[in-house]
């Protein structure tokens, strides 16, 4: 499960592995840069690199990106919408599917309450993920978040293992099981 | 000149070709669709594969988009500013550079009065490219309108034909020239 926490000077990037019986473990965190100073296709052809890097060593079962709204912050929003653009069409162009979630939804998955603040979103994902300290750097922490936040919730068109479906391994693996028995 | 009305329902494309005299001719004008019952991921990936066919087509040398503003339409204002993010991506991706315009600055451009109105635009724009009728679909005539005021004041950066600079073809005719009357 990736998460994007999308940006365009910062990008946050996590990989989790989430277990059928909702255990996570960490994979990878990390976060795509983009420098402020340069032409901004040259930027979002920076964070399309990193996000990229990503799917390709880890290679994701689906991409989560939160959801942008118009009514945040008014100086950044166009470029985070435009670096959450990006990592839609990678996941497409990935053959994955890919979610949005609201930071509301994911705060509420991860500390089951929507209104937490970002210090206790952090230590949650702490603790999910049995990490001895918090995630950092701390930006990631929120694209943790969503990719639990997603492997949890789903959006309800493409089931996770975590919601009882199985992943293609599991089949196979409960497909042998049942061959042994006959 | 590639000129790019972004958008996720309806993504206007126009090409045009603006000689060092100002003088413009239309090479092409469309709509690139998504369907808006597909999941996002997916309607990028249309419009993405949409351009990427323009890009093949025409080579052009420079890319321009409308700028996108938080406080238009809210509804849709997200899907445009993602649509915006794939064109700037993929003129990078094509090794052109890509410019951002406001429809304030197209209007002015092409009209001389930046209030101006759609059929105002759509009417200058036809007269420019010396067209019979007024360049359809209606929509297309904003990213025909876009390509032209980028042709005429870009963006300080990548100066063109029509401001001045020749452009690789014309450089090699002025050389050619210059080699026939020694």
């Amino acid at each position: 499960m990736l998460g994007i926490d999308p940006g365009l000077t910062r990008c946050g990037v996590g990989v989790v592995d989430v277990a059928a019986d909702r255990s996570a473990r960490l994979v990878h965190v990390g976060v795509v840069r983009s420098p402020a100073d340069a032409r901004i296709e040259r930027r979002l052809a920076a964070i399309a690199a990193g996000i990229r890097e990503v799917l390709a060593a880890h290679q994701p079962d689906v991409l989560a990106v939160e959801r942008v709204f118009a009514q945040q912050n008014r100086n950044t929003v166009m470029g985070t919408a435009q670096a959450s653009g990006i990592a839609l069409l990678l996941a497409a162009e990935h053959g994955i599917p890919a979610a949005t979630h609201t930071p509301t939804e994911v705060k509420a998955a991860i500390t089951g309450y929507g209104g937490a603040d970002k210090r206790q979103v952090q230590t949650m994902v702490a603790r999910i993920l049995r990490l001895d300290e918090l995630p950092k750097p701390a930006d990631a922490a929120d694209a943790l978040a969503l990719a639990l936040c997603h492997a949890w919730r789903g959006d309800g068109s493409a089931p996770t293992a975590a919601q009882g479906a199985l992943t293609p391994a599991q089949r196979a693996w409960a497909e042998a099981e049942r061959g042994a028995r006959r």
